[in-house]
């Protein structure tokens, strides 16, 4: 019974992208520690660049350079 | 001084339902916990179905069957 | 698949009122949203009261007053 | 490598304030425990006022008074 | 700079196993998304099995059956 | 009404310096947001260093260097 939260910019990830890590997560967890991927839940959380700040700069200020 | 987060998928949830998430949540920490309303915050976050995976699908992948 | 993280502060919670808890939160998500009991996972966190801080105090100056 | 999520409501929190809120977060922790702010992530999270709850209302209802 | 939360049962998950979850989760994010390793932040949370409840019951109960 | 969540590893972080994070972080955002501060939720999670990851390690790893 795991949950995964992944925190990401949102930078138009795709619904491929997504699912691949999805799929990727549920099946590490079923590797490492034989967890049920039935219930293993995984939900993707998008953050606006403006929100997200490391070294006293949001991440639009940085990739702005 | 309760903090609950609920998450769910993102499918139209009425103002009304909120509220009784949001009642029964409330009420649920005073009964059980005799805690003060005033200091219970509940916090519902609405997940895009693309974002939720549960066994190696996204939620829009099992509700289309 | 609702996903409900409840914090409360590490005041010697006991099994039944866990259990109560739990219960309360998946009939209340089953009632209001018709949430299938056996994909709504709750976990409780007990957060220590030197860790919790409420209008510039933490939980444990608080409860001594 | 601290790691701060901050959530608030959704009232057009500007840009500038953000940024302050990002700035203030990193300084404290550089100064109270000498965290390295490159290794320090703020994420804020604006959430709606229907989706906030405090004393059996929703945000939305204490602010209409 | 994703950061992401793991929730796992506390079952005695090992310092090896912990390692393959973060270097696993790590590395799905550098090939799905090109995430630099050096900002990816992996939290585990190890939960007590009496706090986390599925189908109204605690995992300390599913487990004895 | 804010909720604040500060992660930061497990290092004998002392009562003085919680509440210091505490104070800051509300002053943070009663001076940027003007929040109430009897309002303001700050909670801190001590995190193992075996359970925290970056860059493909784990900070446990990361500190013997």
């Amino acid at each position: 019974m795991p949950y995964v939260n992944i925190k990401i910019t949102d930078d138009g990830v795709t619904q491929a992208e997504k699912k691949a890590l999805i799929q990727g997560t549920t099946k590490l967890l079923q590797e490492v520690l034989n967890k049920d991927p039935q219930s293993t839940f995984v939900v993707i959380d998008e953050v606006d660049t403006d929100n997200w700040g490391i070294g006293y700069e949001t991440v639009t200020e940085i990739r702005k350079g």
